[in-house]
């Protein structure tokens, strides 16, 4: 997908909802665990009562690897159903030199045809570029991450600033906004205005909302530009909204009201 | 395995040569091609051909993961074959939060039944210690590599050094010599120095000689302590150190040489 198309997604269904595939065969309902294919059967029944409200999947892939071939089916089987005019994203955070960044490429954008993944800058240039050089295809690059170790190099000082601040625009100075989006976490408004000031254009991906604690209202009127170019990940407050028969309803309603808090907060700046 | 059984087997085979299967099927000999499994087939004629002269295997995974499950297949069948009291390595570079490094332990400590796996450092400690805390299983984590993107961030100023140095010294600080092992290319001798100042003692996986151009003798002297504490891993040079029927033999006497040159240079240090 390009990222026009993207957007036009974004206006269509009034909606920045990503919805985050972490599916572990250890919580999904019991019900499910005769069939042949428990964990894609639970990602069906998700996709089909989600589909309307998200304009974006995020497939984690540790929790498909952790199974080894059956995952890797159920991760197979899953992409495929996904509809065609929704965003995919591999959450994969892959990251080495060169030639086997091309092999990670590979396996994300041809062997399993994702739209995105998720890279590691840690290596540098050549080992996150072989993620941007594939027509409508887009490397999402970590920045800020959401998660308590974020503190421990990402928020310290590095050259002139900060760690994830020059990564954000050496980065950036890369690829370009329709190559190249930024994993940006949704833990505190300072850090978003900050990401915003360094790249106001790329697309975030931005985790952290719902079970992790982050506000959907303050990252919206925080980073949300004149494109929207947000996509908002829930991952367990959607696919696990109930435990029992009944996931499947209890994920649409819960990404019915992020898409209707999404929708007012499209038309608040404007976008809708 | 223990850090104690690789140093003893360091001192039985006279060698710290770490051999990287990072097979590519457009690179194997064609006569395998024919076969059910060429990947397979190549991997165990190497191992057979290259036992005797090492002490660690490393699979770099993403020359797997790009052939999809045929891949997986592959690298099964090859981690069964390699010997019990070799050192295998996934070389994976996984990262991510608490959870979901969780998951990532699993594959390749449980599913995948590897020794260790190779880590990158950027999301922190709760997506490094899942790694450390698996009896006689290592987290090996990415320092300083051998890339050239190695300057755009590792080699940049970070609080009072370099982020690398940070790295090291913090990472080193989550664990111990028993579960921690650190990448660090076989660069510049001023950096093998700069390390073994920070980190004495830790087990250092040192790809870049070879093919890449590192100096193995100037490695051995500046980076080898009283207990060895390297693992010199040779990919291409070994595995296609010939490309045609002769492959295994070819593979076995650049093995052997690398294995004679380390036994003189275990010696010189006294460690034989």
């Amino acid at each position: 997908m390009t990222r026009a198309q993207i957007i036009d997604a974004i206006k269509e269904k009034e909606s920045f909802l990503c919805v985050g595939l972490d599916t572990d065969i250890t919580k999904i309902p019991a019900h499910l665990l005769d069939m042949e294919d428990p964990v894609f059967e639970f990602n069906k029944a998700i996709i089909d009562a989600t589909k309307d409200y998200t304009v974006s999947y995020k497939i984690n892939t540790a929790f498909y690897e952790a199974m080894g071939i059956p995952g890797w089916q159920s991760l197979a089987k899953t992409l495929a159903y996904i509809p065609e005019n929704i965003f995919t994203i591999a959450d994969a955070k892959r990251g080495d030199i060169g030639n086997t960044a091309d092999q990670y490429a590979k396996t994300f954008y041809e062997t399993y045809p994702f739209d995105s993944v998720t890279v590691a800058p840690y290596m540098g240039k050549d080992s996150v570029a072989p993620f941007m050089q594939h027509k409508d295809k887009f490397a999402i690059v970590l920045g800020l991450t959401s998660n308590p170790g974020s503190a421990d190099f990402q928020q310290q000082p590095f050259k002139d600033g900060l760690l994830y601040e020059s990564v954000l625009s050496t980065v950036a100075s890369w690829g370009t906004v329709e190559n190249t989006m930024f994993v940006i976490g949704a833990t505190r408004i300072e850090f978003l205005e900050n990401v915003r000031r360094i790249i106001p254009e790329h697309f975030l991906l931005v985790p952290g909302v719902g079970t992790q604690g982050g506000d959907l209202n303050t990252v919206a009127m925080t980073a949300m530009n004149q494109d929207c170019s947000l996509l908002v990940n829930v991952s367990r407050a959607v696919i696990y909204a109930s435990g029992g028969t009944d996931f499947a309803a209890a994920a649409a309603t819960a990404a019915s009201d992020y898409q209707k808090e999404m929708s007012a907060l499209l038309k608040a700046k404007s976008i809708l």
